[in-house]
């Protein structure tokens, strides 16, 4: 009855911790098991309010974007886009693309390779330029679908995502993995 | 008064967990709730090393800088720079100009608009290039403006910082946004 | 005897704490207490792919790298590389070069300047271009070097590290600091 009691004071300091310290994740210390794909594209007065404005458009535009290069953890679920707590810090992979050449088309895709093997860890690539995304889109899933390949991991299917913009006079496209908790 | 034991225990074991987790915070769990702002510039070496000097002009060259995309967080408060431990990681948005063009003046810029809705979260926007930093300056603080009104937030105010350097022969200008806990 | 029991508790909770905050820790609420350094080199399909071989070379290629400013945290011990758990949040600084000129020679390293006081913070630089490996680790020595000096610290030693490639149709060459807790 004692040891109930202290495991149940254990678990209750645990439930504390949680709290105290996940209570509004930007970067936690674990590794993330969720993530979900998105991409926006827009027009801006400068190449960076470009930018930020295919980040508001993909939804993510409210929160401290940190770029890493670019594995889908293991037993890492897709969830659907959630709304990111305003400023937290979020791992992201991602492909963009700005251009200030009137008329251009521009596409930005990333790719997420995903292993048979629920163990091993995916692959997510990036990839831009000018262009049609249908077009970018192959690409970045030729390239993830090559680092299985180069890594000897069986391939069970291959995500993808892509925006494409026309240039007005200043455009951007986005396309994003976020990683998340 | 039982009660009121458990609650005492339960309050010292979320101390016990700050003191561990938050103790030598570098990147921490939560989202930055302080921030403030810096400027240097400076000759180097290389341009790595003009870039590294100038971090030491700002007072920010002794911790690992983790570049992010660009929010301020709601309710995080403005403090005079502090000094940061020695290696932490510190989630910064940053401008930075390096040159090797003898003569050029070249210049680096944030700019935080803050909005009416202390609720909301503010912008933080970047710019560097050749030229004064009263120019330089004046860009950066229309480009958070501009992020404002595309995300129909009332503005507040802008808040800002700029470097200027002349370059000798190799030279690095840098302004930064430094959030923290 | 109360009070042991009470300091018992108090050490459990801690532990209990550490276990949950730290257990598969990426990014950790701590300054990083570990490092090692690491090279290597690849041709790929495309350039991302060339450079996300070189980082499997390097034996960190299932990881999340997120690129940092470039302290060696005081108390930082060297330790032989170790299984990263896959898809973690690793900081690391990096040199990176890609090319696709047939026959290049490129390289690509990195160099910490150790200070003689232990209670200072190392300084990391990162260098790659055309070239020889021996050049390119020589000149990213002296980088290093060259950052200690400006700050006043005196010098210990310098560790380094470089990879060399010659390119086939696209590769890459990597060397990075990674640190660890």
């Amino acid at each position: 009855m004692a040891k109930k009691k202290a495991v149940a004071k254990k678990k209750s300091a645990v439930k504390a911790v949680k709290n105290t310290a996940f209570g509004q994740c930007g970067i936690t210390t674990t590794i993330p098991n969720k993530y979900y794909l998105v991409a926006g594209h827009d027009e801006g007065m400068t190449p960076l309010n470009a930018f930020d404005n295919a980040l508001v458009d993909a939804g993510i535009g409210n929160t401290n974007l940190m770029k890493m290069s670019s594995i889908l953890p293991p037993n890492c679920t897709q969830i659907k886009p959630v709304k990111l707590p305003l400023g937290a810090l979020i791992p992201v992979a991602y492909a963009s693309k700005v251009s200030t050449i009137v008329g251009e088309v521009i596409s930005a895709g990333v790719a997420i390779a995903i292993p048979q093997d629920p163990k091993l860890n995916g692959l997510i690539m990036e990839y831009s330029g000018a262009g049609h995304k249908e077009e970018i889109e192959k690409i970045v899933r030729s390239m993830a679908e090559e680092g299985m390949r180069k890594r000897g991991y069986k391939l069970k299917e291959i995500k993808s995502i892509a925006a494409q913009h026309k240039v007005d006079h200043t455009g951007a496209a986005y396309a994003a993995v976020v990683l998340w908790w």
